[in-house]
């Protein structure tokens, strides 16, 4: 896949993000964790993932370095994967998503999860590109310098 | 794939939109028409991808509605793909995993290409999560409330 890949291309931090979790079961693993989800019966449930596939995609997250694994705090017959920093810093890439999912692939009637804080339950705020000076920006207001 | 989710995993907004651009490919091509990129040569040029592959995406990401397909403006010998309203609101997305490939995925001594503002030409501001009062949220201070 590298090889294929020319020099502007690989120069950019997308697709070097995508490289690692740019894979539908990954971004699911990690938005189950951010839900309080370790175990990995409980990943097994949540998604109706093959085992196979939920063991590999678990096993590649923790060579990157995204999950560590820890005895589970009541005794230690099961084990956890429990969110990295590296891993807790992709929590705006889920936010996105669901911002994004929330906007536009409801109906109407529809109802979905909403993500709040915790203590006031009330929801999060939408997320917004900004300038270093504090400024809003579109699309169009930015560029790629390589 | 729908039938086996449960109800909840349904109602989640992060699997929505991850049923429709959980995929590589789509993502990179979507970043692709955030710098620029509108024909389908230049897609296959840059992204180094299977014709038959481009075609499929592109072909999903109109029928999504995340791109349209206009006559170009130099008279229309060839199509291009534009981002829609809906494809632009995945900005956030694109930005959200260029800020963390650029933290975690390039050695200290690699160069990455910058996402800046195109006037000052200054890197944009890291992406933070906020309450709806301005509070920065760490991914502990939220919940996901079904």
């Amino acid at each position: 896949m590298t090889q294929q890949k020319n020099k502007l291309q690989d120069m950019c931090p997308v697709g070097r993000a995508l490289d690692i979790i740019g894979d539908r079961w990954c971004l699911l693993i990690i938005r189950e964790a951010f839900d309080g989800v370790s175990r990995f019966s409980d990943f097994l449930k949540q998604l109706a993932i093959a085992r196979n596939i939920l063991t590999n995609r678990l096993q590649h997250l923790v060579a990157a370095d995204i999950f560590t694994l820890q005895n589970a705090v009541e005794g230690g017959v099961y084990q956890a994967y429990i969110l990295t920093a590296k891993g807790k810093d992709l929590f705006p890439v889920i936010v996105s998503l669901r911002q994004w999912g929330e906007h536009y692939q409801f109906e109407k009637n529809e109802t979905y999860s909403q993500l709040v804080e915790r203590h006031s339950t009330t929801p999060i705020k939408k997320i917004e590109i900004y300038s270093q000076q504090g400024v809003p920006l579109k699309p169009e207001d930015t560029i790629v310098k390589h």
